[in-house]
Parts: C-alpha cells; structure tokens; sequence
C-alpha cells in the first residue's frame, strides 16, 4: 500500500472510524482501524464486533493494499502532522512509513487479512430522513434505555416507522420516552431495535442538518449511511415491552407549567439528594391550584421548592426518583409541558402542550 | 447570623475561597468554608492547614455571627439559585437557612469555633507587583519544582527581589527553570521559597490585569493580598539548592532557532514515548551547521524529525527526556531561542536571543 493524501480529510474519517472502537477490547487487532486503498480511495473502518463504522476519503493510491493501524497511534500523529499533505506506505514486515514534511514516523502494522468483517447489509428497502431530526430524536430518548443486563432487549432503542411518522422508543422498567415525528413524504413500514451504545453512535456520524440519512434494516443487522460514512450494527432480537399497556388512559389531575421551572426546582432538590441513590425520592404535590411544591429531605438537608402551575383535577402527592425527570426536562423541546398524574401510586405523563411530539412516563417511587 | 447578599458576589467569594480546600481532607471541618459576618462585610476562608485564601464581600447583614458550611454543597446550591437576592440565617443547632425567591434550602452548619485559625501575618515591609506579571511568572516556572517528597525544600518555588528585579526559580534535580523581570521601581531585598501548591493557588487568586497585588512575607509566613482577596501560606524552611552552580560557564555549542518548531517536533517524536517513563530519550544531534535532528525510536515505532537552526560551535549528540523540554518550551514566551549545549553529558540551556527573562536548563539522560 502507497498512497498521498490529505491531512484533514485523514484526520476526519479517523476521528469517525474510532467511535466504533471499543474502550477496552479483549484482542488488540480491535484497538486498530483497517486501511484499505484502491483505485482512488481510502476506506478506515472502525468495528467492536457489535457496530463497525466506514469512511471513505478521495486519496491518490499508488499501491493498492490493506493494513490495521493501532487507532489511538495513527489518530495521535495525522493530528500532530506538520504539512497538509501526508505520504503513507507500507514497508517490508508491515512496518508503515508516514511522511509529512520534515517529520516522518515508522509504526508497526498488523495484517489486515485478520480483521474481522463488517456484515454485509443489502441497500434494498430504505427509509430516508434528515440528520438533524434523527439526531434530535436520539438525544431525546436514548437516556431512557435500559442497562441492565438481565432484560437485554431493553438495552435498546426501538425504530417504528409507518405512514408518515417516525417513532422512537426506550424503556428501563422505571420510566419511558417516546419521540414522535411526522414527516411530508410517506416512510416504507418498519420496525428494529437498535443497541442504545450503537445508537449513540449514529447520533455521532449525524451532521446537524437536513442532509439526509438513508437507513436500510435486514434481518440482523442495519446499515445507516450519511454518503461519507457508513455505520452498521447488529439489531437487537426479541419481544419489546408493550410500552402502550404502561400509559394509563385514565388521568387523574393534570398540571400545565413551563418546562424550565420544573427542571431548574428538581435540579436544586436533587442537592440534598445522592442522585445515584434511589432512595431519597422528591415530592411533588400541591398546594392549591395554582402552587406546586416540589421538596426534599435527606440526612444533608430539606429543600422546598415552588413553581407556578394550572392544576386540573385531583390533588397531587407522589414521591419521584428526580434523576428520572431532570434526564427527561434536559431534553425537552418545548417551552411548556403537560404532567399528568395517575394517583400516588400511578406513572407521571409527561406532554407536550399542544400535539404528541413526545411523551415521557416516570414511575413514583414506593412510599 | 442572619444577612442579605447577592448570588453573584457570594458565588465568586465562594470559588474563590474554595481554591484552599485540599481535594481530600483529614478532618470534616476542613471540608467546610467558615462564614463571618460582621459590620457589612461577610468574609468566606477556605484553609487547608497550609493556604488559607479568605474574601470579603458586601452584604446587607441583620445579625452578625459565623458558622462553617460544607465547601461543595453550599457552592453548589448558591451557583443554582433562582434570584439575585440571596437570605442566609442560622437556626437553632447550626440549621443553616438559604432561601432565594421561592426557592429554600436549610443544611447543617458545624460550629465555626472548631475552624482553624489562618496564621496573622503582619502588614509590615511589603512589595507590590502587577497580579498579570506574577501569574505568568508562576505559570513559566512552577512545573520544574519537585515533587519528591524526601527533597521537601525543592517542593517550593523560590522567590528573590532585589534592586529592580523579581526572580522565580524552581528545580527539581533533573531540570532548572528561572522567570526574571525587571520593574521600574526599586524593589524591597527579600527571599523565601512558598510550596508549590500554595504558589499555583496564588496564581488562581490573580487576574490577567495590571492591578497590583501587595506581598507581605514574615518568617514562617506569607500573605499575598490583592485587595479583594487575602491568601497566606506557610513557607518552606531550609537551604535551597544552589542553581547558580548547575549553569555551565562554557558552552560548546549555540543553537538558535524558532521555539514552535523544537515544541512541535518533540512533541511528535513523543507520540512513540510513554513521557512518565524516562528510559525512551528523544535524541538531539545535528546533520549540518543548520538542520538539527530530533529523533526517537522505541517498542512502539521511530520518528525522525528536522528544524532549521543556526549552529555555532561543535556538533551536537545527546539524549533528553521530551517532558523537561516540553513543559519549558509550552511555556516561553518568545518566538526564538538559543538552546546551548555543553556537550553529550552536559546540561542544556534554554535562553531568551535577546535579555535574560528566562533561562531553563535541561540534563541529558546517560547513554
């Protein structure tokens, strides 16, 4: 392999490539990253075994080849480089020579013939949608994920497309979040649960803009694709919760408030509270129509909170896990919310003002 | 205690003062900020037994009296509180009472008789500086003192005034490196060396401004007092190493060139290092009178790099550790440089082409 290329062009795709290497893999070939010229291009692949991610960059290949570079080397000196062109080849031994001005480094390679392969997902169905929203959706649901190891289904993200809308799902037992969009253009029907690491991931190759992004499911795996990388995980198999049975139809008091008030009271509750410990709740009630009381009480302290709220229906009273709501007001869209309460003992909603954009349900905790 | 304060004013006292707590200490109180309010003026001290920084703002106070809060909780709730006016009043058995709009928090305080005193230093013979010029004179030297606690005296960076000049040194067995500046005005003829911990404390107290902070050192002690803020240390007894001795009289040979271009090809003939351990070198040696060579070559791979110099003098050959010339070079603030080297075995000088700002020195690793 002999290849001339661009320092910044190499500097990005290998930033990329690494999200999909593994903090700690168990073999060293998996702390590297492929390089694979041919005829005027330069694929890096990054793969865990679980996600692989592919870049392609416009290189000047001399000499076709393939080489595995450790991922943490290569990525510290192309950034480190003095010029923006860069020189690469692969000497006898795989020993790789890198040029790039007045510097030049000799790192050792591994042979590329024992990196494993990334599956093969056929472009067949495919849906479309724009980077930015999928990117939004990720971000507003992806904390509610399981990672408890025993029910490994919920350690996913769930994808449903039909008609004209998108849907996006997670649920750790405790509390779910659901982001809905509709689109103009009609979706093909599909549904797939993709790894929440995996789905952190595709957060990371997506721009925040309208360019779209084409995902295309098979039976095992799901190949997302921005044009200039390539992103495959495997799907994760099962039955998903009924999530629709855990959302009462009947509500008991329903509050309209803004999201910051509620955010910003729970945050400063939570500092009495070891957040990590669920066993210092909040507690949210009311007291009277127009005042919700938001309060703590640990062996560090009390804080009593008030905000401003529009209470229809019954009294409240219930005790929260505040970890729960702050991950779900962080990532609301929304200026004003709906919360809607099931009693004491029944979830809290909670709603967008107007349409049904997303909907977060938190179980109370046990008094 | 009872008092009315602004979020903001208490917030940065708070900031402040917590510079001086230790990251873990022996005794709970040390955790703790001591409050005292008095006539107008609240005044926070963090002490870790061997810096104490103290601040005093302005507050509306109704009763005066003082009590010790922990540094992090009271820090954090003061930072997210909801309104600019702030009440704090304590209740019986030390309940600490913060409340600000609707928001109220009551923690416990620990009685502030427990707290230990600061050491009085007297405001007696005194030098006054610009707080930008000491800072930056802190952040060029304090990375060459010692922290090998059998040398406890080297622990410290030296301070000298005398006639118009200010002179920093700090060294550490393998390295030098000395900040000097002149002043118009005629300093005060004084000495002492402060712990370098207390000294990068010092230097978070400064501003990047030309305000004066006014330095009072006793025997055991020193106060630096910039107005806003007061911080003490202890300071280090003892006979410090005589570097005037280290700096070679003769030189064999006289590099000048750019310092980016020696920082950044040692920078990359470090990425095939592991720089914590000093058996790998990056060698310095020239080809001809102007392209000196830096090179390094380990388990991990080799990197062979060229600078443009200018060369009087006998060629050059050594080997260096790339940390001492790193933390120098990062840190000057020239573009070019003489580095004179007294041959393989001898230190090697960092100065200034022009004056004598600054002067580091760096011992070659045995061959």
């Amino acid at each position: 392999m002999k290849l001339i290329c661009s320092k910044n062009l190499l500097n990005d795709a290998i930033s990329m490539a690494q999200k999909a290497i593994a903090t700690r893999s168990t073999l060293p070939i998996l702390d590297g990253l492929l390089f694979e010229a041919e005829g005027d291009t330069l694929t890096i692949t990054g793969y865990d075994l679980e996600t692989g991610i592919e870049c392609k960059i416009d290189t000047d290949v001399i000499i076709p080849g393939k080489v595995v570079l450790n991922a943490k080397m290569i990525g510290d000196i192309v950034r480190k480089l003095p010029e923006e062109i860069v020189n690469i080849e692969v000497e006898a031994n795989f020993i790789i020579k890198i040029t790039s001005g007045k510097a030049q480094f000799k790192i050792k390679g591994i042979e590329a013939e024992d990196y494993p392969k990334i599956p093969i997902v056929e472009e067949a169905e495919q849906m479309q949608v724009s980077q930015r929203v999928l990117k939004e959706m990720i971000s507003q649901t992806i904390f509610a994920a399981s990672s408890d190891e025993n029910r490994p289904i919920l350690n996913g993200v769930k994808v449903v497309a039909d008609n004209n809308r998108l849907e996006l799902i997670a649920i750790d037992g405790f509390r779910l979040a659901i982001r809905r969009e509709e689109f103009k253009e009609e979706l093909p029907a599909m549904s797939f649960i993709v790894p929440a690491k995996a789905m952190q991931e595709v957060s990371g190759i997506l721009d925040p803009t309208d360019n779209p992004v084409k995902i295309y499911p098979s039976h095992n795996h799901i190949l997302f694709d921005t044009g200039s990388v390539k992103l495959v995980s495997r799907l994760l198999q099962g039955e998903y919760m009924d999530y629709n049975k855990v959302v009462p139809n009947e509500v008991m008091s329903q509050v309209k408030l803004r999201t910051k008030d509620m955010l910003n009271a729970i945050d400063r509750a939570s500092l009495v509270i070891n957040v990590e410990q669920r066993r210092f709740p909040v507690t949210v009630e009311n007291s009277d129509k127009e005042t919700l009381i938001i309060s703590s009480q640990t062996d560090l302290g009390e804080v009593h909170e008030e905000i401003l709220i529009d209470l229809e229906g019954e009294n409240i009273d219930a005790d929260y896990n505040p970890k729960y709501f702050l991950d779900a007001l962080r990532n609301i869209p929304v200026e004003s919310i709906y919360l809607e309460f099931s009693g004491t003992f029944g979830p809290c909603l909670i709603k967008p003002v107007e349409g049904e954009q997303f909907l977060y349900l938190v179980l109370p905790l046990r008094r």
